[in-house]
């Protein structure tokens, strides 16, 4: 029988109800896990999803968070990579089932079992379901627990455990790169860190915004080019010159329109999820035989890999950061997208409650 | 000035006539042509397309046709590849620009510049537009004719120029071989071909059909397995086992119960044009690192080598042979669906008129 402690944490208690304190149970480390003390947590839309119950299967209580970052406090008798004291992150997975074709080829997010998600997944010690990183703590098995690189601030690091790896592995899968002139489209929490790590991988940039306010910020982030994509002056200007695009976009738009601008044998990722089925006609595809693909965060070693990839070029995401009190008001203006770029909770604010 | 003689040839004088007997001009070889005695043209759906004018820019009087097989009968002084009496064929283009980068690196179908159709393309020669194989005779640019294999019957390999390189591209391009699963959507003039190369190629021929009349058939063409795509329980039972799916199919379909079949990484590409955007779920792409994606005929390097390879492995097309002044009939019963799998016209019916 696994051992539990008491935690504080925050989450929703139905799909109706704001999220509050409330007190959950974490297992004590058994023999290969890592116990973190949460220092920060991102806001991931995700999160406010399953809250309340936008996707399909949310369980409650429901304690959202995957973009964690902590300390270590304590480690099972087994564990190897990591010691008290070290500053680690978890990401949007705290297990697998190890055995599958993808598990093997260490692509854990595509494990064809099913990935168990930080939180709302299946809790194998506890039964019931996991709890997230709107928490003090975490109980990780260590081989789904990554070492931030120690240059990084780590409000700034959190973001990069499911904005950062979200767009870090298409860019990667996909050969972004020199030479490679790459569209980002839609400048929130994802694309803001595909157009830092685009630019970092040497690929000439192009955003693709709604919004003609945020043509200076895109190009602070790194942007070499800014397209208005309501403008079809300026997207017909651009068509065919696309080696690769990054969709980031979960709003309802015409993706016909965006994968006119890719090259022959160009694709298109989607990592956004728009709620609506997306209309895609034939000729769009046909015609320069491109591809309109999809891509789900990324594996446990490419997540190491792109946080050494940021620690290397000292990448962080843009940050607001907020006390766990006000995290109902925070998807209030998620919602609006009235943030730059993430929120990150300062989990201190919990312990001080 | 180009000189030009008359032809004989069928086609229609506006969108809401039949397909009648007309006289056209064609020119005499110049320096790079060959002249081409038609022996047999397939019948495509988008000569029926074309000829209605259901798709966007047709122009009349129309004369359809690119499944073109016939003779040599003149060749201009620079042609170095063929002589008068070779057996040789015509697919969808007849020229393309020949500069851009992927007329360059031999793709003239994605020609950038837009590659020269067979027929409704405009004619440089005599400006107008050209005229395709319901026809007694065809010049062309020796670089955009083929030689016919001399094992083939010329009637079954005329539909080769189409119907056969518009499946065999895509299933070269994504690696179908020895070891792959491929699944083949749709059992008519395309994807019958599909199955009888994705199989010659080595490749585990799994059919997707709606029509439990077409299981004998789709293993006498090759099927390894035969999926009644209505059926959830068969669609399940296949659910992420497919390397690839070579969409056939041109009637609305729900593309996102045939992405469940792929496996990861797993690409499904369109050959069949949809008239109707196919909405796509955003899920569909992103759970297993998916991707939609089209496929236009091929390139005529690699038309070539089809039909090298159809010589080799004697694959033909089924087809119904009928005399040119069958060919309304024949539209209407390719609206129903009525022919296996592709209507040939004796050419020499429009001779002995």
């Amino acid at each position: 029988m696994t051992t539990t402690k008491t935690a504080q944490a925050f989450g929703a208690q139905t799909p109706e109800s704001s999220l509050e304190q409330l007190s959950i149970s974490r297992r004590e480390v058994t023999a290969h896990d890592v116990e973190i003390n949460i220092l920060y947590c991102g806001v991931c839309h995700s999160d406010l999803h399953t809250a309340r119950g936008e996707w399909p299967g949310s369980l409650y209580p429901c304690v959202p968070g995957h973009e964690i970052v902590g300390k270590v406090t304590a480690v099972g008798p087994h564990v190897k990579k990591f010691s008290i004291g070290d500053t680690v992150a978890v990401g949007c997975m705290v297990d697998s089932c190890r055995e599958c074709a993808s598990c093997k080829e260490g692509l854990e997010q595509y494990c064809e079992v099913g990935m168990v998600g930080t939180y709302n997944g299946p809790d194998k010690f506890l039964s019931g379901h996991t709890f997230g990183g709107y928490s003090e703590s975490v109980v990780v098995d260590e081989n789904y627990v990554l070492t931030v690189p120690s240059n990084l601030d780590l409000a700034g690091a959190a973001p990069l455990l499911c904005a950062g790896i979200t767009t870090y592995s298409p860019l990667k899968h996909w050969n972004v790169g020199p030479g490679k002139t790459v569209g980002i489209a839609g400048i929130g929490g994802l694309g803001h860190m595909g157009v830092k790590l685009a630019k970092a991988m040497g690929a000439h940039v192009v955003v693709l915004t709604t919004s003609a306010s945020k043509i200076e910020d895109a190009k602070r982030l790194g942007a070499d080019e800014v397209i208005i994509s309501t403008d079809p002056e300026q997207m017909k200007k651009y068509a065919g010159k696309l080696d690769f695009m990054l969709d980031c976009i979960s709003a309802t738009h015409d993706i016909n329109a965006y994968l006119g601008l890719l090259k022959r044998d160009g694709s298109l990722a989607l990592v956004g999820a728009p709620e609506h089925p997306i209309p895609v006609a034939a000729f769009s595809l046909i015609m320069g035989r491109k591809s309109f693909s999809g891509s789900a965060i990324g594996s446990i070693g490419e997540t190491q890999e792109m946080l050494d990839f940021c620690g290397k070029h000292n990448i962080l995401s843009d940050i607001e950061l907020i006390n766990i009190q006000d995290i109902n008001t925070a998807y209030e203006r998620l919602l609006k997208g009235d943030v730059k770029y993430r929120f990150v909770i300062d989990m201190a604010s919990l312990k001080s409650n």
